[in-house]
């Protein structure tokens, strides 16, 4: 059993016509995994809908005592690329489980979008990794501690 | 031969990763007309890349000078939906040309989006209807000057 | 009020991987005007879902009395397009009622397809043309029994 | 570095309008890679062009010598799905690479499909996985040896 929590970003998001803007939406990781053919073996839990920009310290909190308290050891959470190496510091105190984080530079309601790809990735990832907290982008894993977003080329590398 | 006027709005909008919002890029027209099968018989040009919220008048000004100096008489205009009808009513006065306004209200570039067919309807909109000024939206042809978006159903409708 | 008969053809093609092969499936019609904000205005009916190379008389003579018997004048017939400008032929003794056959060359299911840009452009075509029988392909308009699909060029053309 | 070998099968088809019918393309693997912000580190080698119902034996032993010839010690093939597992008993012999087999059910030029996904999922599998020979499909990692493809259910099992 895999366990997803959202939490936003860029991957959800949503364009609104009201105020023509993009704002995040629901997640399409349902409809992502169905389409790969993934109809069971994983639970989906909304923690919240941020950009990663406006997450805080607080928002942290909570997605650590999600993870935490969740009795899944194989867990994935989308999220904002912003701040992802943030949240994966904070979750990187837990030891016991296998956590992979994994957003998309571009929304995955795009006709062009790394977020399925991403969301594949993270899926093998959180399978086959040991106990420890990931960031899976651009077709890498990263260590929580030991990887930042390069704004520059919209890529996350190591530190 | 079509001319076909782009100047923004939600149909070539692109998500910019790096200050997570959409802008208007580059008019996609070229690449779903090529999808469609249309390699000629039509000219492309830029006006502007604004979002119809901040046209003004000297916006719109450019966009009467250029229907107005233009050799074809059938003109395909891509525009934003808030202000298309403020700016379909200043066209008004160009009587001996068939221009239709046309626009989105999801981006080109989503999966999910009304674009391709609404620029498919203009296609032929432009091709049947006699010498005049109209907005082509949601399935419907509309009179400058006798039309409005209607923000809360999200449709174009008669006033 | 638009009436749709829905006949099969490359546009309703779905792939079956059980036999490794695309097979006509149900209409992606509905999806497709509900994506375009059209929800309301028109009728759907499904005649049959066969490859165009396949219909014979009798499948073209059911054709020609649904149209005949329809009460909405105004009418878009779904059809592959390899025999399509048959089938329009057959359809030209109705004098009545706006007729316009389309369909594409591309299934509807792909992520780059004519379909869409074609639905919309006959959207447009059957609500301004005068009563007749017409082929809405390629950005064009034909009158049946002038037009003829050219294999080479994967184009329809006026004989 | 990681070398990919496409073979053909569903995942590369293609929609040819001139016979109706499927057939296997190039392959979409460096444009979907490219939307995924993934621009090198790796290689990317077409074997063949086959539905892997059509594959002999020579054509698996043409893939199982381009795998140990190879200096890539992290292999992914695309492949048909029908004698998928098939192909990955013939290179099971190979015991100091790690080679992932995937593919799809749907082409990757749909709207809809399970490949962007897959590869998105072998991409992980074959740096995190040790020396051996894998299938990757339905979000699972299956041994070579021990995989079928369940027809009815559209899915790998375990055997």
């Amino acid at each position: 059993m895999i366990q997803i929590f959202t939490t936003g970003g860029t991957i959800d998001k949503v364009y609104f016509d009201a105020n023509s803007e993009f704002e995040v939406g629901h997640s399409l990781l349902p409809e992502l995994l169905s389409e790969s053919n993934i109809h069971e073996g994983y639970r989906l839990r909304e923690l919240m809908r941020k950009d990663s920009l406006e997450m805080n310290d607080e928002d942290r909190h909570r997605i650590l005592e999600a993870a935490r308290e969740c009795d899944c050891d194989r867990i994935v959470i989308t999220h904002g690329t912003d701040t992802m190496a943030d949240t994966a510091a904070v979750l990187a105190g837990l030891k016991d489980k296998t956590i992979v984080l994994t957003g998309a530079m571009q929304p995955a309601r795009m006709r062009r979008t790394d977020a399925v790809f991403n969301v594949g990735f993270a899926w093998a990832a959180v399978q086959l990794l040991p106990a420890g907290v990931y960031i899976a982008m651009n077709g890498e894993v990263f260590e929580a501690g030991a990887v930042r977003k390069n704004l520059q080329a919209q890529r996350f590398e190591r530190t």
